[in-house]
């Protein structure tokens, strides 16, 4: 059985240990992963530690705020860093799923590095756990936040790696987060991909596709959101449809919904959402995002697919 | 009321009136409309009728087979024309749903062209109904056997034509096959488009992606013919997605299952299809076809989608 306090009492130590008189950076998306750890590192050495919110222009409608908020009302030192025009840019003319992964997450430690060096800290740290580490070991997917297992040298670009969560899986995070009493609407988060909406726009990332799938993500989260699932999310498809629109054919884009129930992310199970939700939903869609011309709902369990398109 | 007996008589003077001596070939599909049209005109003229079923390479599993042993047994004279790689030829490289339906109906149009020309005939009899003609004045789509609408001249090809139904709705086009003696399994039959599996093949269509689209068609068949809806079909994207198979990260083929109920295409339905029955074609489809990952499922009515998918 884990034992969040004494996980959370050996963890201050190990850090306050790790760190000494070192400062910290964290970079906090707002998910529970980077938020505790943030949280933590920042109970164990103060205002040696400060958060980073670097706002790649992928985040869901709000979130840079939310997030920003959050980390203040915690009387954590906080800076929120627009990257987004950067990042759009290393998307250019990429449409490889893998690709773009790795763009996201050069581009991530570039910025991160920038900042790390301008504020003179040594030490970066990042909410890594199990299930990340198992992934990128095992091939499944790359992230981005696990540069030794994927060889990348931290040094490169200037810090080193504090990851106090690596050895937990998500339920036993949530219970950290729990200890380290954080409020509800941060410890029982549901979970968000580092590379955010980048990975829910298929084919090339423009700023005009993010904006559809932000929009429609807002969407699903209204409808969707009091199921209590594990995720639910919307994609934008690369492909388009043909449709009517005011009585025209139109040739217009595809969004699916994907709701799935999981403990840990590792296998997860389409969950079977009733149809007058879903209906609404499509509805919604079309409607409030003239370009859309059809929704689909993702049927598939983990394995054979994955919970995200990429 | 739409009297079938009436209008199968009067149909029956008026072909004869027209063709005269002339010889007639019909190109059947297999489905109702053309189906029905082949044995009305058959019954007007006999022998001066050739029907012809010309193989895309685009139909549905056993679909070849089927249409040829159909007519023949109706005692219709009908020749099977091999024309898969000529079709498979003309859409190489064209991604685009109007280029590909363009390329589609120029390539029918001159092999069924060549046919008449070979058999020296004067008429071709086709399987245009009304929904044809008002979707394509509406420019919804250009329906491949609406010549004169988008401004073809039949003449370019050699021949003229000949639409006993054109101005019958799918229901009445039912009574009609029911009043001809057809069997059911012809009559009740559910609408196929005439460019067949290559509007299910999102992106180009190749032989490759035609076969996946093929297997995915049978599964879902198999799955939903007892549900008794107006189309139950699949369609491949050309997006890809990520997957896993046999424990490992692999990039794959998406399938959306789309059934819908309708009376007259017009508008239609996206059914509700209990998810027992999903789940089980999704795990059918991801077994049987290896390099497909992800199952969706079309949750959008027409309009604001339409039915097919191109």
């Amino acid at each position: 059985m884990f034992d969040a306090k004494k996980f959370v009492e050996e963890s201050l130590t190990e850090i306050r240990r790790i760190v000494g008189d070192n400062k910290v950076i964290s970079a906090c998306s707002g998910g529970v992963d980077s938020t505790t750890t943030t949280v933590l590192v920042h109970k164990a050495i103060g205002d040696k530690l400060l958060a980073v919110f670097i706002d790649d222009g992928l985040r869901r409608e709000g979130e840079p705020e939310f997030v920003v908020r959050t980390l203040k009302n915690l009387n954590i030192r906080t800076n929120y860093v627009d990257a987004k025009a950067g990042f759009f840019n290393v998307f250019k003319g990429k449409t490889d799923a893998e690709e773009k992964r790795k763009a996201f997450r050069d581009k991530f430690y570039k910025t991160l590095g920038e900042v790390a060096k301008e504020e003179q800290i040594e030490f970066i740290a990042q909410g890594t756990i199990k299930a990340d580490v198992i992934e990128t070991v095992q091939g499944i997917k790359s992230q981005h936040n696990v540069l030794e297992q994927i060889g990348i040298d931290p040094k490169i670009y200037g810090y080193k790696i504090l990851e106090p969560l690596r050895d937990l899986f998500k339920p036993d995070v949530r219970k950290v987060a729990r200890e380290l009493g954080l409020a509800e609407e941060i410890s029982e988060r549901m979970p968000f991909p580092g590379p955010a909406l980048s990975l829910r726009v298929l084919g090339e990332v423009t700023p005009e596709k993010v904006a559809i799938v932000r929009k429609a993500t807002e969407i699903v989260e209204e409808e969707t959101n009091k199921l209590g699932t594990f995720q639910n999310f919307a994609v934008l498809h690369n492909d388009k449809a043909t449709g009517i629109k005011n009585g025209k054919r139109v040739y217009g884009h595809i969004i699916t919904v994907r709701i799935v129930d999981s403990t840990d992310a590792v296998t997860a199970k389409a969950r079977q959402v009733p149809y007058e939700v879903l209906t609404k939903i499509s509805e919604r869609i079309t409607k409030e995002i003239p370009s859309v011309v059809r929704c689909l709902y993702d049927i598939t369990d983990k394995p054979p697919s994955t919970i995200e398109f990429e």
